[in-house]
């Protein structure tokens, strides 16, 4: 059986392939946009690994929250992988790679910017590779955010949280993306099905019902 | 100003540029040894960034501790980058790439598998990316490391280290990399002065000495 899953939830890439019972992953980090570089990143890496498209059984993306621009890139990139063969498609809650691939147990809050002002936040409890959530990830503001992080004993992971003491950290390993693409199995859907994990309105979106100038 | 610094001190390759102010990063695991593997890696991140070798300025490479034939070939490939136009290269102690890459601040204990029933131990203080040594990397029996890691608290990284509860966990972060081959840049020495940091015989040199059966 061969897997293959994606991340490009943050600024980051992340590739995993599984295959035999043996792991490979690749990251990229750089100033492109996703659109430019995940489908180059992706052959090299599939070359790499020496594994074409159409022999890979079953794919895992990370639908979010995260960036919707890239969050799609990566999603249409599965699609255009799957669909040929209707091959199923694991969609998987970015937030919880990151918790997985944290080194410590123990309570976890996932934040990342959202629009200005804003942050999406997770809460988690982590115990021996198990979560159990705590908060589901919802848009938060910085206000409400800078409280909850005062009042409560945790780890602070993600990015633009400088001003809350903590240095950005945002990870997913590839044991993990196979990991949780395999324990999920049971979740995947087909190509057409699939969708980024949307928790605020698109600022379009918003844009057009006035609710923003 | 050009940086381009990589690690091979671990089955993963790191590799990080820095050019205009601008950081590039990409990370690989596989199967294949880093003399198949980072040659090509390297290429192509090269061509990714859009530099070519002769216009990198300062190198920094990781000199371990860790696995000795892949720290040679990281070394080998630097100089073979560096010699030409006769470059610095700035040589960086692979476990405080580790322990600044790490999200926390504390007491951080790396661990690395050595020869059998032996692992590799370094153990810092870190706070505000400000590393301070509390043990020099050495070479310690399981039985004095069990003992060490029960008595004090502190985070456990690095690999082997599940027989001690912990999961193993080797990053390498790419800011962190050129960070400190900017912050080393002093200590940067010429293409033949580079070698790495060996903190045990090699078993073949053991063997001829009869020190090992």
């Amino acid at each position: 059986m061969i897997v293959l899953s994606l991340d490009t939830s943050t600024p980051t890439i992340f590739l995993a392939l599984y295959r035999d019972g043996k792991h490979y992953s690749m990251k990229y980090k750089g100033h492109e946009k996703h659109a430019v570089r995940l489908a180059p990143l992706l052959d090299y890496f599939l070359k790499t690994v020496g594994v074409s498209p159409k022999d890979i059984d079953l794919f895992g993306i990370g639908i979010g929250p995260g960036g919707l621009t890239g969050l799609r890139i990566g999603i249409a990139t599965v699609i255009g992988m799957a669909s040929p063969f209707n091959k199923p498609i694991v969609p998987v809650p970015s937030f919880h790679l990151m918790v997985l691939s944290f080194p410590l147990d123990g309570r976890i809050a996932v934040v990342r910017k959202a629009r200005k002002g804003f942050f999406y936040c997770g809460i988690y409890d982590k115990k021996n590779s198990e979560i159990r959530e705590i908060s589901l990830p919802s848009v938060i503001s910085e206000e409400d955010l800078s409280q909850r992080i005062k009042k409560e004993k945790m780890f602070v992971i993600g990015d633009g949280i400088g001003k809350f003491g903590y240095k950005d950290y945002l990870e997913i390993s590839g044991e993990v993306l196979i990991g949780e693409t395999l324990r999920r199995e049971d979740e995947k859907v087909s190509y057409y099905e699939i969708k980024p994990l949307y928790i605020q309105k698109s600022i379009a979106e918003m844009k057009l019902k006035g609710e923003l100038s």
